[in-house]
């Protein structure tokens, strides 16, 4: 039988109420009973809202509440440090949005802290988490698309709802650091935690808003398997929020559509008088909601698997390591942005040494086969490579 | 806080495994406690297989065991009405899966079971508690398309996955009672189950397989507003499952499609190499798997729904009345299908009076508008109706 | 080489712009030389709009005109016989457009008349001519879906552009004359056209505009080898023009979209600024153009089609044989709406007959195979039939 | 009316076979008269296959026959250069297949030839043609998605179908010089024809086949509006062929997919025992065809526009120049690939100067306006900066 646990949620923003919605909305095991919000105001609806019997304007006091177990950071990036650092200090769990820092260096600090104070830490990744992420690495691992040679991720929307994201100082940067962090894990989480990221090349810039950060930006990141990952994110996209992924590999394919095209489908010349979805521009016309926005967008996996591990003495899939590695190659990104160039991802190492993907060729009659097509009438057509001369041929074959 | 709650599963069947994995598969408050199946090898696996204490061949002792509160009906058509007789003289909540009988006599005789014995009896009809649905659902209740006319349901596929499905003894049917219970309900939440059905056309026959019962079957339901409800049902379909619902209002369109276009795609030339989805036909080529097929299914918010009406001293969304209706709609299907024409569907009917779906029309320079459109200058295109001459005309006039 | 030919086109709505758009708007061979229409404005503004010699505002001129050697009817439903008649007399090729009359007993004179007087005599039903049908065609020719069991044909939009389709004394009814006549013939093409429509039930009503004739409907036609056909139009779905095609058989499926989701999909705050498509709703938004409209809608194909046949001396894939056969369903429509019940189709049937579809058991250990599912470990699920006792089990043997 | 023209084909490869199925598919004016082959045997195939009355080995005799007036070249690219010589030398109008050369400095001499020689002079890019392309270009055109931001242009398949593909020393390269074309054509069209391309960043690896030139690239087009094209091409990518371009502008966004989700589904059991489409991989399961794969891609409407361009005496929508700009982008890829960094595009510009994408901010209370959202309660929330100070904040004020 699972424990129950008894959580400190700090933030009362976007992040907190899918968290607590999450924790809150099924009949689960697990309840927030203390929330921390700047605001006292806004704490004190929050605690209404959600059923939490204690709101405190104090960070310490919320940490430190005798009652929890577990502390779940969704404050501003400037104040995961803080924050991590007392629940280490009380020696709870910790659970801490992403990004976990807004650079390595501070990431690593982090990571020091927790590991110093023997706590369980986890990395609230949660788009790692989606039900169809979850069986789709289930499929790459059990080979369905054989060996991973690219993965794409995409995160964009028309813009953050609240003040901090656009604030360069607080957030640490803007798109990138905002929806390039679920990115980078998405694609790592594919071609393999323990493939190396060895460098970027990052393009940015600041198109549409009147701010300094970045509201586009594409990235590539090679890995040491020669798998190539690429991110694309951006704040000024129009038509709500394009969440896909798409995984190729030397025998399948998967496309992956989290928000906008999921069998979901509605037109509406009367407005839909409620919530479409997150991020979702208009309330008439042709429509695209998600269902269960927090089963979608993995929050109930990912505190499922928090949990778990907690309980079950293991790591999460999501660790503060991963969120280490993330800020690492964002690092990298920024430096790319200003080099123009590919920049190494600098980061402290733990995942060990991947081969390169393989190629085997196979040959006929001495000469290199480059491609097999079977013919309508049963005959293969052959590629054929002779490799002294370098020339190529086509040659048909009985099949 | 919730009460938990100790269950008793009658049936080690797909349905039992898809109930047990989503009361266990989450951080749940409820838990299976016993499990019968009339083969003590099945029931043994499956305890094992769900970590349930308790396995038995004893219908009785099953349901009378003094550490569950709640039996969950699992089994096969004909052994319904029996599961619940037992259940409502021990006193128990009763949630039995869809449909709720063989015939509407039947179910008309369990639902009199069960209210004579005042207990809990909630009807498992998961596909009206899927969050696409859900979320419809709160659309059309919040006017988003206006007044509903026309719903059609779908579910096809190629056949199940037991043999008691194919006896018409057990089942009461074939593709019918196994698929356009799902079909029919769905309808009623569109339509509102206020909104009496009142007669039925269906057509029925067995074009591929080797049995009595029909494997595809098409019927229409009218409804006491004007709305009609349509379902399509077929043991014969290629492809996977195909389950889709639709919603036509005077003010919109919804689209639903729950399984075979989510999202989700993969091409494997290897072979996926594991489960893809209930019913998927092959592991190679374009594949659609769906992500969290529980959730997406709706079993997650039925179970929800139960146990917070038990809770709450409340119905729950669905009811063995319910069960009941669909029952009686069923009968009328296959009485239509006999004589090839509309047939009445004969109720006990408790869901009051629902006026005709209105039609207003406005007029103008003493003609009735017809349709209105704007042209690409600003001005207006009226189809207008003399009402005294029977004469329509187009007329352009200033928007 | 092809022969260039010289059209005398009748008629200037919308029709007559697809149609005039499809000839002229490519390098094509053949043209349009005269253009009646009953108003002499709106006859010059067509003729000046496509580059036309000749318009005139009588019906005899323009069909005898001698430059012309094709005539095209592109007139409201009241006025095809005699347009046709005008036509047999000149001698001339004649092309209409569906539906081919209002009732199968005026389709019948229009039959008699070209066959009496031995013109070439085409039906335009351009939606068995688009590209993905005609595909779709050949892909059930070659076997590709095994026996076509069930074909569903759907036309809805928010009701037509001009006055007399909402004329039901012109137009011959409401939604089923207007659209049902495509679907009906689409549904026969993909289940044989020598595959007799044998009888029909129908449910129509008027459940939006104020208008006699039927808004909406939907109708079941079964065939000789017990193919069913259903479709489904309506003139008050919202959200554009739904243009789909389904087609089920024992070995595959098919599913065409011919409109709304074609791989075009554009979301415009700004307002396209521009024609989106064929009873397009909005201009902002979500919105889902068509490519090219003349070649998605099968215009191209039909009037390539129809040239070949009168250059080739043959009859032309859409015959006026096929468009009587399509009003002789809907006339059993409106009878069964009346009556409530499947009525027979009475047409003069030249179609031969088509045996039913073929139901093959196999047996295993002395039972009736009904169904066989490959598990995981390569072993076989059988369902037996025990045809004595009509006892079903389950039983896994070695693959 | 438009003038007949009589053409050349040299080449007789599948790129001949498309360019001749356009041409001779419909009932059009212009005709094929001569064709050239390296080889005898597939010269007098293609002739027959295709009704051309005359077939000659002599590159020089099929340019020069006196019969016709425009030479079509669908050769492998190393032999563009010599047959466009010889079209000039004779005066002819020559079209090219893509890419016009393997190199700008090839393209640029061609461009010379034709310029000096005076003919007419046009670059075969199919796939800026396709009806889709063109009306979504239209959109761009009227404003419905406001300043172009980013443009994705996407083309991956298995890898080409003949020898010559595969060899760099004929081909000029892998990938990139045979997908990659199409997308930086497609991406210009998209942002602008006189929008320049300033720089590039390009990654590409030879992941999969046993040959020198790359078979997966991406690279970052960086124009001097500030929008970026980002193309993706893959001769490794499972699953047919996958062809989407995406545009992203400040007021809307577009999505195009020409070929594997185009509203045409099929699942066979049976296999469709015919031709699926360009570079489908398997014959069952789930297929995706195309409907008219010639007007899809773009053949129809290229070769129109060639035709008329000539009557017209004006430029075609692509031209030669067109070619050397895109030939251009590809040499600064590999460069850029090859060391690591954004590469200057070296080119011969005549397309003017693009001004830098708007970014024009609003003041509410003295502060600049990031965001502004409507509430749900009608209120308007506003993000505001104060630019002396550098801090956000969210604001909500009355609508």
């Amino acid at each position: 039988m699972d424990r129950a646990h008894r959580l400190t949620m700090l933030g009362t923003g976007l992040i907190g109420d899918f968290y607590t919605a999450t924790l809150h909305g099924r009949r689960g095991l697990d309840r927030v009973e203390v929330v921390y919000s700047r605001s006292q105001e806004r704490g004190a609806a929050f605690a209404q809202r959600w059923g939490i019997p204690r709101h405190t304007t104090s960070l310490k006091d919320a940490v430190e509440h005798p009652d929890t177990d577990v502390v779940v950071v969704g404050l501003p990036n400037d104040l995961h440090e803080e924050a991590i650092s007392l629940a280490a200090a009380a020696g709870k769990a910790v659970l801490c949005t992403k990004p976990l820092a807004r650079t390595a260096e501070e990431a690593r600090r982090i990571l020091d802290t927790v590991e110093r104070a023997g706590v369980f830490a986890g990395y609230l990744e949660d788009l790692c988490y989606t039900p169809k992420t979850r069986k789709a690495l289930g499929a790459v691992r059990d080979g369905a698309v054989g060996e991973v040679l690219w993965v794409r991720s995409r995160e964009t929307h028309p813009g953050p709802h609240s003040a901090w994201f656009w604030d360069a100082r607080k957030a640490g940067g803007g798109a990138i650091v905002d929806l390039g962090c679920h990115c980078i894990e998405i694609i790592r989480s594919f071609v393999g935690k323990g493939n190396r990221p060895v460098e970027v090349v990052c393009w940015k810039d600041t198109l549409v808003h009147p701010i300094e950060a970045e509201d586009n930006a594409i990235a590539l990141v090679k890995f040491e398997s020669g798998a190539v990952g690429q991110f694309e994110v951006s704040w000024t996209f129009r038509g709500g929020m394009d969440l896909r992924d798409e995984v190729a590999g030397t025998h399948g394919t998967i496309w992956l559509n989290h928000f906008l095209r999921t069998g979901f489908e509605m037109f509406s010349s009367a407005g839909s008088g409620g919530y479409v979805a997150e991020k979702a521009e208009t309330e008439a016309g042709w429509l695209f909601p998600v269902g269960d926005e927090v089963s979608e967008l993995g929050y109930l996996d990912m505190f499922d698997d928090m949990f778990a591990a907690i309980d079950g003495g293991r790591e999460p899939v999501e660790t503060f390591y991963d969120g280490y590695v993330v800020n690492a190659v964002m690092d990298a990104c920024h430096r790319s942005a200003a080099s123009g160039r590919f920049e190494p991802v600098e980061l402290d190492w733990r995942g060990g040494v991947t081969p390169r993907v393989a190629r085997t060729a196979t040959t006929y009659d001495g000469r290199t086969v480059i491609k097999r097509e079977t013919l309508p009438d049963g005959r293969a057509k052959l590629i054929l490579k002779d490799e002294r001369t370098g020339d190529f041929e086509d040659r048909v074959v009985s099949g």
